[in-house]
């Protein structure tokens, strides 16, 4: 017996393609955004506008931040492999892990966590101060860090955080992740003994969770997010091209040391 | 005397982060839909709203087709290495190179290549059709292919055209590039002795390059697009599962053959 | 101030090129293995030739399992875009991760850390079963596997694992990783009930930690093995294709379903 | 009926793993080293001693040579996303192309054109000046280089390139295409009224060919030894990093501009 495969997402006859059971050409093409689209795929629901508009609303807070890892990293795959931009672009997707793109899930699965086991869950403002309270003490505790809590610029507050917040207000999606991610942001002075601002990354995965997205994909957004803006990389340097001044900066100002030999670790 | 390394894409100060010139938090998110950040970041010129509805359609049409390599790629690196996402994502963008998604590409340049030698353009059907001729029959005496013309499924007309065209039409934005692929899709059964579809994924080529799109990165969009298809596709791994079965269906099926030493090539 | 970057590997002037402080042209062209140059670079140190005999053992077991996921990725990649050797071997490599390629990094750091707990090491086989049957209990009542113990194939023992410490002991390099591996392949049917093989992947690790290579990048070595395995798959591919029909076996099964809305979670 | 993937490389039963129709743990392991078996795999044949060295050789040629594009990017996915060692080896490999690694496939795959065109092959110094000559100056009249001629450091010669002539020659495996390039070296000053050295990219590509190795594939050998250079760039970084200051080398030089809206092309 053969396998079959199941799946709703594209699909094709001869005379008609669908994707996600919908006509492709006529119900999809010219009448979805692609940030519709792309929550759509993701879910296999159509979101509403207010949805669309928050998810929207977080991949422009993660598209580009200029010269990041990733963007000298497909800057430079594009230098040395000009043949291929598919290869310049995935190597920059390569640098989307955990310590520049994760925060993002991280966060949202971080405040998702802590929400399953403070069920049910508090209805003002007290309440959830008083469950953020309890989870920033419990990370000091463990020696850990709050996800999305800090940030080695914005110092004084991080501006994508409160935006986020009034857009899923505005559209009534501001849910229990976010409220648990404000909530936090009031209180953790008092256990740390410091302000620190809820930060950008952050504040998207909470918003990406309150939307209902899966929450082992959170990074895939903001994944999504930085294709647009390796594209928009890609795009200046072919008229502004910085990558080779970045490659000669490092090789020549290499300078020859002499072999450092690694000793296994005593046992 | 240190570089300098300029750009007009995202920067920060401590209070504000801008991209493209503009003070994201305020002006960018929430008001400005992914699809016309993702022109707009390649272009650094914000695009109408009927650019930017030509430029989703395409996005539409380009996003998801089943189960493609590139699809099953993601799939089984998710199998594979369920710890990293971005790996998963980025090896089915590897999949996306001069065979399944490089159609787009390379119909706008060749149109474009066309409308270059033959200007001043035409401004009726006729002579549109006089400079389809010309390239259909020299595309054939030089052995070689019209791209975006034929398709394997859809042999009386894929669908994607008339609708791209028309939602083209509709934004004023049915430009040259388009003119001429609808003349080759007119003109060439009197060249080739046979009809064939003009297919999506060079409709999609001919209005990214009506819409002023950079020639070199017509790919990247096939691969931004694809980027929210694999997503959806790393969805429904998650809930319904394909890939073991697919890894299975080829392991044990293997079937145990000699080694077939490669000889040197005679000279 | 300009920064300097310092590094012992390659550097070249106008005359000579050298790698590792050496003459590369003179003193390693012809001079070194390959496996042998492989070891150098990651430490920095030169291998004895009993060294290298393990680490190329290692290389050899590691290098191709057939039909694999990365296997099949490599040739699917290079199916759909035949443009880029690289991208091929790129995507198969970032198949490498924690469930398939993963238990040769997972095994050697598990039996690392058993052992920097255990100091003073035992020094004959009763003290290394006591450390090992610890460990396996522990282990259980965590209720978590060892790594490197079990395998779905070789349930009766996995070829590679005395071989490879067979290949150890003949070069004087079996040391505490692999003398704690063999104690849990001794002691874990006492506590699991049932006796498990050790693989291959597993006693690979264990093999290349007893040869102080860096434990965080063990899984790298099992990625340069594979490298040479996958150019294998796509030498053998442009012969003898497969990835074709693999496509075509998943797409021509496809069976279309209605889409299954993701439900947000329940909070 | 199911398909059948036939396949010469690995495969297991319950008791035993084989490799190329050899017994794995028994015949391969210990008793074959890393380059032979990465050519054994290619070629489907086991090399001789004198193959070997001369395929290690040019592994060792090409493994490593400082802070290229390739090594830079390693490091700096490493340093973003230090979560997926195999994304930071695959984002490396894909700067393997056209313009950093490609001109050991270009030369070997443009030398084995030119010797296809001129069977029977020369038998002397002079037959191969005479093909040498006429190649050369058919690239110059039609405008284009010749693959593996020129170096932008080592201007007086590749110490690379009269190394592996030797190593080749000890073996008796100086063949053609090592004859054609070494008479271009000889004969294009004439053509070209100045002399350029014969590159060590070049020389392998020449003597890669020369061995039999797929013309496809010569890229991918380069990029099997560059695997090896990439492992000791990560070894070093994680020891003595640089890849913070680099990002940071770039970012904090980063100045902004005004966006330079893109015009479409006149037409």
């Amino acid at each position: 017996m053969t396998a079959e495969y199941p799946t709703a997402l594209g699909a094709a006859s001869r005379e008609t393609i669908t994707l996600l059971g919908h006509d492709l050409a006529r119900d999809v093409m010219g009448e979805v955004s692609f940030g519709e689209l792309a929550f759509w795929l993701a879910t296999q629901r159509r979101p509403t506008p207010g949805e669309t508009r928050v998810f929207e609303a977080v991949l422009a807070a993660l598209a580009d931040h200029g010269f990041t890892p990733t963007a000298i990293i497909t800057r430079l795959t594009y230098l040395s492999a000009p043949d291929s931009v598919q290869g310049a672009l995935a190597a920059g997707l390569l640098g989307g892990g955990s310590r520049f793109l994760g925060v993002t899930e991280d966060c949202g699965r971080f405040l998702h966590e802590v929400l399953v086991e403070h069920r049910p869950l508090p209805t003002d403002d007290a309440g959830w101060d008083a469950v953020a309270l309890e989870t920033v003490q419990r990370q000091r505790e463990a020696g850990k860090f709050v996800p999305g809590l800090g940030h080695h610029v914005h110092k004084d507050g991080d501006p994508r955080t409160p935006r986020l917040m009034t857009i899923a207000t505005e559209e009534g999606l501001y849910g229990p992740h976010l409220a648990l991610f404000a909530a936090i942001g009031r209180v953790h002075p008092q256990v740390l003994g410091r302000t620190l601002p809820l930060n950008g990354a952050g504040v998207c995965g909470a918003a990406l969770a309150d939307l209902g997205l899966p929450l082992e994909l959170l990074r895939a957004f903001a994944l999504l997010a930085r294709t647009a803006g390796l594209i928009g990389q890609l795009a200046e340097e072919l008229r502004h091209p910085v990558a080779n001044e970045v490659f000669l900066s490092v090789d020549l100002n290499n300078r020859p040391t002499d072999p450092d030999p690694l000793d296994p670790p005593d046992l």
